[in-house]
């Protein structure tokens, strides 16, 4: 293409005259578009090599580049709340330069929901796990498509990618509950998020510690914010979905109101464990079979008893140490007759640490990040986590809350050191690690003298800092006592079944019938058949529940019964209308729903 | 397998003796295996035989089958509450037996969220697109995997599936705006629900008048639920994504308040017509190009004014009828100088109908289902609306809300009759026709008096039936009168370009300045740079606003400005902090997100 333009001109001379002006104009024209088109072809060629180097995935870069100037961006989103939102885009781009995602319109872009200005307050979607964090939001610039012609030509971005924030990938309890966890669950909603998809982390920062754990969501390498630049000015992602489910996290920071469970917890033990299985396998951790009660009907066996039971202490290297820890190891080892497995993150690869706790009967550790690995405890296993002089253990609960979720299947205790005289302060450390003596003379003096931490909010309360980086003598009578009493508990544990999940469903086929017996007696006989999955159960205690409720009173009177009829006789008037609703219970606490209301008039 | 089985059988009598008892029983044995292998395997084979029945996608059915029996049904769910939920499932599963759906729990089954019983109140999710209405609730049975022994061999649809109900498939209207608009984009939420995807409509209705329009969805067959029984006992959805989004719905139909736009519509035109031309284009429908303006910056020609304009009548034959519509169509011809053009949905194919509409200038038509076909009017259309004698154009605006969408650039005007001497009633009729005489004759004397329907709530108001299934002489000068108007509005329209919907990115490099002059005043510049996205653009106006708080307070001093920069001294105190916010205004009304908050100390 250039060797004809350059020909072309070379002609230019000999055919320079009067009559020929025109001609000449002609073909200058057309080679100048020839050149044109060629420089055009060479830049899409070479965009098209880097748009390849990102991926395995083949990519027709013109097919890609046409669909994005004639469609422009394309957005479909669930969820009625920007708190709730997951959006899917066909060619959302980000511009580098600008540092913002860039929406491009046309009469073909879609975008649902079309909120307008609304888009801004504040924001379309959380971009983290974290609900409603004013730094953690996600929008993007609007430019028509018009606008592709004035700008650098785009790199594409074939995988389907998952475009996120990590909230705070240094802490590692942050990584699991915010991210890891999420970012599993929101892949699962999608299908073309799987193990080959491509992951964006856009906080901006660094890897992190933890890298390795994120690589394990998919076989491609993530990219991070500083590395989008490295693909030109202008990338577009030909698939893409933005944002997290909040569905698996179960607890709140503190940036409302003081920290705790959620108050509306939608996850289970059994999605966390499919979650850990899953993280597991793909560290090719071998799961050791402990024969520890497992979810289901089946009954099990309690094979590889005590022998191959042991504790594993968490310790920390740096800050809130365990002070005595070679002592409390011993104790343990002379009076629980158990194997003692120290752990450390400053001295293990993390894949090792969760080797050992997947087979671990108990895990202990100072109060902190590393005990988000009870995740990866077997069944029936016991947390014992221990909390620093003046910290209340009903006030910081990620940890509680995570081996108390239904079909989690853990024990938790915590223990609390009560004695002044067993802990080591750092008054003169840098605040970041719990130091205050950057605050007032007074200030200090108070938080000295305070016995407990009074509740507060995220994320730098210095009388927090400073009494959860103590140092800790653990006392080690009180210590004991609390693992053996953990031990009879698990023992008493094992010993259940594990229990059922299964609700009932709707009872069948309900009906009323009525009679008046005096002017002031009547009678109201409701009877109604099983429901349908009791024939396939196996269920300990099955009652139905009667709620009979006076047309156009407000109360209602409860009834349980063990059968499948009964004949109400107190407090039924003669030629009143009766509303009746019956549902199954099993095992006390699985509610059925109430089948269709009846209408009966006695 | 089976002929192997009678061998074994014959052999046995010469078999028979003391020594060989045993050799026999373990054949006996080993040929009872088979006979119950071989009848497994011939199921299996039938049951995978259905299952390809079903579909062309081919799938294995021993793999399918080990894939439930071992991990069980496995559930993902975006949304925080039940009228805001679509579930994605793995192997989720229903029992025509039951007429339920079953979710079988395994140790490693998924179920996000877990609600427990709160599953009852009152639903997993909706399945039609209508709010939070009781007959179409969705939820599922449970039952253990382990149950799967006792039960019927399931039939497996290979096929990605797409679960709801349709609302009220007799009716156009609700068929698109409840039905075929949700599903839609429902369908572009997610990969696999493609134009391959399975269809199953659980409303429990039959095909209804308008199943062809169902059919445009996918390729593949809808399901009803009658089918579902076709199809075994046991009919297993190897991933299937149940409910529909409510992003594209716009108007609600009086259940709670009496019917109206949705409070929070989410949806605009632009979203629509992409909806509609994909029907079109399904519908083999060649889109008349009329010159009208179109969405976007580029100028558009009016070629092909005035001599191929048009306007569509929408005639009713039964009910609600016009009963001069000979007189009115002359009156269009003589007094508007365009062709007229009659459809009616009882005498024309609907692509038939929708291809004349997808031409024309202006649509006339009696309140009813059928205006939603002004869905596929061209941009810059008129929609004319008639209603009834005592029927208020201002209550019933599914049509004006949707021609009113910011993006669907239609104009839509409402005619009333207002001479009672024009109207024909039907008290005699069915109720559901609008006939009065089954009401008490006191409530049948204040209907034929009353002047308006007064605001009521779905769905059987008698005076609201009575009135809107009058008959109506359209009074011929105040109909032309509003023709003319129409035109007019029309030719202005066009006139306008087609607005641009790009909103402002955020102002860059906001600062502020500060100097004290006296101890009473003081100074702030602020100064920031332009939105990114500006310089792509043209925008008729660009403005910024300015948002000044002093700390503490309550209240702020908003401010306009046309310049990049600006210096306050009006109400500015010395040693003060303030709160300063910028963003800028495109056009008077598009307003881009605020610039981070500016702190600024005098």
């Amino acid at each position: 293409m250039r060797a004809s333009a350059a020909a072309c001109r070379m002609n230019l001379g000999t055919l320079l005259n009067g009559l020929l002006v025109s001609v000449v104009a002609a073909l200058l024209w057309k080679c100048s578009k020839l050149s044109e088109q060629a420089f055009l072809l060479e830049e899409e060629l070479h965009m098209a090599q880097r748009s390849q180097e990102l991926s395995q995935a083949r990519i027709d870069y013109h097919v890609a580049l046409q669909a994005l100037q004639e469609q422009g961006t394309r957005m479909v989103c669930t969820g009625k709340m920007h708190t709730d939102r997951i959006c899917r885009f066909d060619y959302l781009c980000y511009s580098s330069e600008a540092e913002e995602f860039v929406f491009f319109q046309s009469n073909f872009s879609v975008m649902l929901p079309n909120l307008g200005s609304r888009r801004f307050q504040p924001a379309l979607l959380d971009l983290s796990s974290v609900e409603d964090h004013n730094t953690q939001y996600f929008n993007f610039l609007e430019l028509p498509v018009a606008a592709l012609k004035f700008m650098p030509k785009p790199v594409f971005v074939p995988d389907a990618t998952l475009i996120l924030n990590r909230f705070n990938p240094d802490n590692l309890m942050h990584i699991f509950h915010d991210d890891l966890l999420p970012a599993f669950y929101t892949m699962k909603q999608y299908s073309d998020l799987d193990g080959e998809a491509r992951l964006v982390f856009m906080e901006g920062w660094g890897e992190g510690p933890y890298f390795d754990l994120y690589r394990l969501l998919s076989s491609k390498q993530p990219l991070l914010k500083e590395h989008l630049k490295n693909f030109g000015k202008l990338m577009c992602f030909t698939k893409s979905y933005v944002g997290l489910s909040k569905m698996t996290t179960w607890y709140q920071y503190g940036f409302v109101q003081p920290q705790g469970p959620k108050a509306n917890v939608l996850v289970s033990g059994n999605e966390i464990r499919q979650f850990a299985s899953s993280v597991m396998k793909k560290m090719n951790i071998t799961i050791v079979k402990t024969g520890e009660s497992d979810r289901g009907t089946v009954e099990h066996e309690n094979k590889g008893e005590a022998n191959d039971q042991y504790v594993v202490i968490f310790s920390r290297s740096t800050t809130r140490l365990i002070l005595n820890e070679a002592e409390v190891v011993m104790a343990i080892v002379q009076e629980l007759q158990m194997r003692v497995v120290t752990v450390s993150l400053e001295e293990q690869s993390f894949p090792s640490i969760i080797q050992v706790i997947s087979g671990a009967s108990i895990l202990v550790s100072m109060h902190g990040a590393q005990l988000i690995t009870s995740l990866f405890l077997p069944r029936g296993a016991v947390v014992v986590e221990l909390f620093p002089f003046a910290v209340n253990p009903e006030h910081y609960t990620p940890y509680k809350t995570l081996a108390s979720l239904p079909g989690m299947d853990l024990h938790y205790m915590s223990w609390r050191n009560t004695k002044e005289e067993n802990t080591v302060t750092y008054p003169d450390r840098p605040w970041e690690q719990g130091g205050i003596i950057h605050l007032e003379k007074e200030d200090q003096k108070r938080i000295l003298k305070s016995k407990e931490v009074p509740r507060h909010l995220c994320c730098r309360n210095p009388e927090w800092l400073f009494r959860i980086y103590q140092d800790t003598l653990v006392d080690i009578p009180s210590f004991i006592e609390l693992l053996k009493e953990a031990m009879k508990t698990k023992l008493n544990l094992r010993k259940g079944k594990a229990t059922s999940t299964v609700h009932p469903g709707r009872v069948r086929e309900a009906q009323c019938q009525t009679s008046v017996q005096t002017t002031k007696e009547a009678k109201l006989s409701v009877s109604w058949q099983i429901p349908w999955n009791l024939k396939y159960l196996k269920v300990r205690e099955v009652k139905y529940e009667v709620w009979i409720q006076e047309q156009g009173e407000n109360t209602y009177m409860p009834y349980i019964l063990p059968q499948q009829n009964y004949t109400f006789s107190e407090n039924i008037k003669p030629f009143t209308t009766y509303l009746v609703w019956v549902r199954c219970i099993f095992n006390k606490n699985l509610l059925g729903p109430f089948a269709d209301v009846l209408t009966c008039r006695t």
